[in-house]
Order: structure tokens, then sequence, then C-alpha cells
């Protein structure tokens, strides 16, 4: 009934700052280090319906990684490959004004047959076709959201999802009418509690109750609502080649094919850091260093990438109630 | 009128797997050496209507063979190119709803124009736009139909062809309602008698007689009806890289603007064997690999290309009937 | 009212084609340098709205050259954009029918919010929609255009500019029905004229009487309308890749969101004549040339670009005046 009522989240995230490292012998680790060898051994399917700038490096990147890439702008071919396939990517990037009810179309499908899938929120706040499709993902939501801390501030305001402020617990929700480009205006700290919320909000409609909210940037960071992993490294040259978030995107889609959704993200972050980290090494620029990216997504091992140093902060107990909108659910 | 009857053929094929090596003065390599270098001397244009995922491979590699490349998703543009272009390439491997009209009326401009062109029919059997669309071929065909084995297994079973099971004579048709992604799930020779049947069918309709069908694999196979090819060689990274395939359909565009159907088809295949073996040496993952293989389109020899390794075996005589369904002919 | 008067210019300008060397401390060098320097010191975004062919190098040569790129098809998600990015850049090398109505749509935007924009007018004389939405440009033009010759009289034919012809005084229009492909038919003197009469047809139009015309071959050319500037140098690689003059067109959006249109036009193609210089040197093929441009575009400096060999010859005052139609402004 209430499409427009907001969730709301009990009390503030805003201490999920500071934390840990992740000990090397967390099982959470174990999970990284076979995800990323099942997509090697089994070369899962995993489909996109992406934007048309980067839908190339998209492709080649879940290739790298291990997997098998199959590329769609059209529900009935979603659809149909949805049921071999084992995970989805969405990314709102370029738009075509017949997706505005295409791409609803396809989450009520998805959603519909427990498929999981990723969505990439590209631009979110950019235009009202962009804004109509991802209102229209609000009762019919991924698994995995994936953006820069612009996207997902935004993307939280679309959703009305109820997110505190940082640093305050006045209550008063952030970045709800906030405009962002595709190039994160804001780090990726300030999007923390939007990423906890959004999680949360997440897992409420995902039929095993596990999702998870990857954020990009310097530092990237990984919520599943419960705890904030965060995850340093990578190269700066990535902001410096268009797609490195899209084909992270789908790269995320492919780990999704064969692992729960907090490891997909964190195995496909991790991965991202190791290899850019490694194309960086000897490049002359952006070319050779994006030639060299796709060769290290292929080179780094399943060990490199479950050893990443990886900070974790636990939600306080005390916040982990959501009383999500519900209305949409299927 | 009977625009579903089913074409038949008659006996079986199924004998044609065995074969001889291709003389080394057989006129066809002498053949295959002028197409080579007939691209190179006279950059042909040779346009296309290719999927968004890999457009970009498709017309970087004419070019690295040596042609000239046009992209384009109007009629208008189309049919006014195709008055100056030598051939044009189809591939349907990413749809626009309005592609379901458009695309069955260029097949029938082009065919009032006896222009060629060649059918990637990309994910055959996925999605009922795409099956709409290969079906509205079937009237107007093609010149020169390329894919892996499950789209051309799949392709003929959309086109109702009478193709006989493999191994036996029972005349029971194989794969007429197989759906196959965009991976082969078939291997090669199970899709010979298929493409044989295939290149009969398309022939049937070609201005001058001359059709040929290519399954691209770990061996290729191509067939004119009359007589099948098989190309060994070529390298496994070539499955690692998005568009391997797709170029493959626009470089044998760019020399079927040159060539009859036969000779486009095993040079552009031989070429892409020898490409990929010499961008192999030395790659260190699919990124170099993919630039590498660009660079080794633009430096293969003509000479190189038609000595390749091929084996050839005739299909028995008795087996050259077919009787094609003449209702969507002009 | 007369929507296809045709535009006049007073007497020849064919004269413009002799030169003398731009003197190493003229002010544009500076002006050029500056241009280039404040690029890489702000990342200016410009967005673009380009073909598919080669949406992903334009996004790639912007972020190399210093810029930030955001690419659409969808006029709420550009005139959005237009309001935070500094220039807009427009191809209209593959078109989608709905493009038809919504890039003159854009067009009318841009220009009420006195918004600078580089028109590419690929293939400019193919195709009754790329022709229809060309001439929805005309009363909405764009500050430059950049095109190859063949591109650039195809679009005063279709403007109905009134071009002389080259050689004669006699008031005889060329050009005006010749349809252009996306390779050059013509060479780069042939445009002189049409450039000409086509910069001050434009800058009739701009907010601040500036605009220019980039002419690109063998040696580009580029005209504010008042003076010829020729740029010698440069890789005939840059033709056996796809996207050299989309991308330059990207790139010259990206310098016109920091400087005037000559400056901008002047800036883009002295960087590119030096980037594919150096990536010609040691390249193997054309992909390798391709890696090493983007690497080229990124380590060229803001001196070397100054330093350009650039030809200037001014056209006499008496050819200084021009009556565009201005029925279509706003």
């Amino acid at each position: 009934m209430s499409t427009d009522a907001s969730p709301d989240i009990t009390g503030s995230t805003s201490a999920a700052l500071n934390g840990t490292p992740l000990p090397a012998d967390d099982p959470e680790r174990q999970l990284i280090a076979k995800a990323v060898r099942e997509v090697k051994d089994t070369t899962p399917l995993a489909q996109s319906f992406t934007n048309f700038v980067t839908v190339n490096l998209v492709a080649n990147a879940q290739l790298a990684a291990g997997g098998t890439a199959a590329m769609s702008y059209l529900p009935d071919d979603i659809i149909d490959t949805a049921a071999i396939a084992k995970a989805t990517y969405i990314n709102v990037g370029t738009l075509l004004p017949f997706f505005k009810d295409a791409l609803g179309n396809i989450a009520r499908s998805l959603q519909a047959m427990h498929h999981p899938w990723v969505l990439d929120p590209v631009a979110a706040g950019i235009g009202r076709t962009r804004s109509a499709i991802l209102w229209a993902f609000r009762s019919a939501p991924p698994t995995i959201v994936r953006g820069n801390a612009s996207e997902i501030i935004a993307l939280a305001g679309i959703w009305d999802l109820n997110v505190p402020s940082a640093g305050s617990d006045t209550g008063a929700k952030e970045g709800t009418t906030r405009p962002a480009g595709v190039e994160a205006v804001d780090d990726v700290d300030s999007a923390t509690n939007a990423a906890i919320v959004m999680a949360r909000y997440l897992r409420s409609y995902a039929p095993n109750h596990r999702a998870a909210v990857a954020v990009s940037g310097a530092t990237d960071l990984v919520t599943d609502g419960d705890t904030v992993y965060r995850l340093p490294g990578g190269s700066s040259m990535m902001t410096k080649i268009t797609g490195a978030g899209c084909s992270l995107g789908g790269v995320t889609a492919t780990y999704l094919a064969v692992a729960d959704p907090l490891t997909a993200a964190l195995a496909a972050s991790a991965l991202y850091n190791r290899a850019s980290e490694q194309a960086a090494e000897g490049c002359t620029g952006p070319g050779s260093f994006q030639t060299r990216f796709l060769d290290a997504l292929w080179n780094v091992t399943a060990e490199d990438i479950a050893a990443s140093p990886i900070i974790v902060s636990h939600v306080p107990a005390s916040q982990n109630s959501v009383s999500p909108d519900t209305a949409g659910t299927a």
C-alpha cells in the first residue's frame, strides 16, 4: 500500500568507522579463495545488461576472472538466459527510452525467479529516466549494490531509506536529494551509513536473507549490514580508464554466481585491488595500464586475493533492526 | 505459400567427417592468397550491423585485415551504404526492440539488391525476438552463415531445415528445438550435417548459386554444401576475449567483398588461426593477447594464410540434392 | 520563416591556401599550452552523445588527456549533465530511430543554455535520418564542427551554406549534394572554403561570436572563419584504428571546457599529431599502436603540443562578411 513509506533504522550506525584487521585464518578468507577458484574451475555464466560505453570491458573482465559472459538489452533474452545463468549484472550508465519499462520488468522477473543480481547505479541522481528506473528497483531490489560513494548516497535517497547522518544521532537523513555524477564527489566513509542501511534493506527482500553493498573508492567498503569491511590498496590509474567500476560490478556478478553476496563483493574488490596494483607496475600510461590490468585479472591467484588486507568493524547489535517497507515484495 | 514447409535433403551427410589434406597446389589456396592480397591492396568497404559488445573489435579487425569499416543500426543507412559497400555483416548478438522489423527489412532489401552478406546468428535459440529475426532471414537468407556449432544447429532448427541425424539414416532431425547460448555447447563435428544442409539452402537463394557456412571451434569447419573443409589450429586464448567470433564474421564479410563465399570463409578462418597462434606466443594474459592479435591480423601474410593446414572431404554426389522451400524468394 | 534560405558569403575564400609558420612567440601558442595544462590540472567534465562503435575510446581519450567523461543517449541526462559539464560532444556516427527527435531537442536546449558543444558529422550525406538530424542542427548549431573533408563538404551542403567553388569566383556552390562515407574521399584542402564559410555561420549563432571548424586529414585544417591554420604531421596508423576522428572530437570538447573554440580545436589537433607520432614509433601493428596512443595522449606535454608546426594564412578582410539565415535562432 505505502510504496513511498520510508524504511526505518533504529539508532545510529555512524560508530562503525574504525576496525581491526581480519585475521589470516578468518573463515571469510577461505570463502573468498574458494569463490575465486570455483570461478576459474567452473567458468560460470553471469549475464549483463550494462552500459554501451564499457560493455566490452565488462565482458572481458568477467572472462579474465575465469567466468563466462553474455550481454543483452532485451527482457526476453535476459529472462531466457536467467534460467541458465547463475547471476545477473544490471548497470544503468547509458539508458535508452525503452529501458524505463524493460528494466523494471526484468527486476520483477528476477525477483520471481529468486535469481541473484548485482546493481550498479551509475550516475544515480542524474536524469528523470534513471531515477524512475532506480525507483522501480526499490520493490524488486538486487542482491548486491556496487557503486561509488556518491551513487550509494544518491540511491539511498531515491529509495527513501532512512539513513542517519554521520556523526550525529539526530536522525536527519543524509543525501536524499543529492545528485551525483559518474565520478564520486563524496568519499567512501561518508557513504558508510547509507551502505549499512541499504544492505539491511536488500537482505529483507533476499530469499536467503543475505545481501551486500560495496562502495568503491581509495579504500573500498563492503558491508552485509552487520559488519563493515574496508579494503585498502589498488591503483589510482583505475580512475584514468573508463569502466573500472562497471567491470568490477560485472566481476562481482561472476563471483555471485558461485558464492554468497558478501563473499562475492569482497572477492571482487580484493581482486581489483591486487590486479590494479600489478598492472600499475611498469605501465607507461592508461593504454598499457588497461592491457596489463586484463592480464593481471587473469594472473592474480586465489591465495593473493584471499590474503588481501581487510579491516573489519562490527555494527553494534543494537543497531541490527530495520523495518523495511515490504509493500513491493512478491 | 507454405512458409513453414520444411526443406528436404535426400540421404545422409554424416559420412563426410574424414578427409585428406588439401594439396599445396590446389587452386583454392591461390584464391585464398588472392583474396587476402586484394583486401590489402584495395581496402574494400564492408559494412556491419553488429552487436554493441564487440562492434569496436569488429571494426578494428576489419581495418587490421586491410579493409574499411562502416557500422550502422538504421535501415536507411544500411541500404544507402550497401550501394557503395561490397558486402555486409549482420550479427544478432545484442538486440533492441526496433531491430525486429528493421533486420527483416534490411535482409529483403539486400536480397533485392543481390548484395552479399554474412550472418552471425549469435545466441540462436535464446529469446523470442532473436528467433523472430532469424526466422525472417529464412526467406531472404545470407550468403554466408558463420557461428559456433550450437548456433548453427539452432539456426537450422529455427529455419526448419531437414538435417539428418549424425551417425544414423533414420532421417530424424537434429537440434531443431535446441537452445544455444553464446558459448558453444556442441562440438564442431556435431554441426557438420546442419552446416551442409544450410549451405545448400543458402545457395538455392544466391544469385550465382554460391554460398558457404562456417562453424568455428577447436577445428573450424567450412562448407559450400559440396565439400567440407576443416581448419585445425588457432589458440584457445580466443575463448578468453569477447568478440573473437564476431570479429571473424566481420572479417569474413571483408573477404566476401572481393571473393566468392567459400574462399572468403576459408581465408578468414585461416587468418584467424594463424593470427591467434602468433598472438598467443609471448602473451601474458587476455589483455596482451588481444593487443597482439590485432597486430597479428595486420602482419600475417597472404602466403602464410594460404599455406594453412586444411583437411578436405567431399560430400557424396548422391547427397547433392536439396529441395529448399522457395516460398519466400523474391 | 525561410528555413531553407541559403546563407550567403561575399566573395571567394579560395585564396586562403598558402601561409606562413605561426611564430614561436605567437600568443595563440600560449593559449594552447594553457588549455592543455588547465585540463590536466582541473579535470573538467565534458559529456558526450557519441556513436556506439568508439564510445569507449572517446571516453578513454578524454581521460588520457586529463579530463573527465560522461556518456549518455537520453535528453534528460544530457540536459541535467549540461548544467555541471563545461562542454558537450555530439557524434552522429551510429543512430537509433529515437535520436531523430532527441538530438534536435538537445541542440535547442544547449542553445538556450548558451552551452558550448562540438559536432562530429560522421558520414554526413548517408541516410535520411542522419540528414534530418544534421538539418535540425542548422538552426541550433554547435560551437565547433570537426570532421574529415568529405563530411565538412557534405554538412555545408546539408546546411545549404553558400560555399564558393575552390579556384573560381563563379559562386557555384561545391559539394552540396555530395554524399560522403565515414572515410574521407576528398582531401583537406578541398574543404577549405566549406570550413571557412561554416565557421562564420557557426559564430553568427555563438553567444560570444567565436566558433571554429576543424578538418582532419594528412594535414589538419582549423579555422575560426578569419584565419586558416594548417597542422602537418601525425601518423598514418591513425587510419588503421577505428575512432581516431571520433576521439579527437571528444578531446576537442574536453579542451573547449577550458578554452575558446579556436584554441580548443588547435590544441586537440596538435595533441593528436604529436601523440600519434609517438605511438607509431616502435608499434608493431594497429593493436599496439592504439595502446601506445592512449599512453601518448597521457604523456605528451603542453610544451610539445604548443610547439607544434602550424602554418597560418589569413582570409582577406573583404571576405569577412556573411549573412547567415537566422530564422531558426532562439
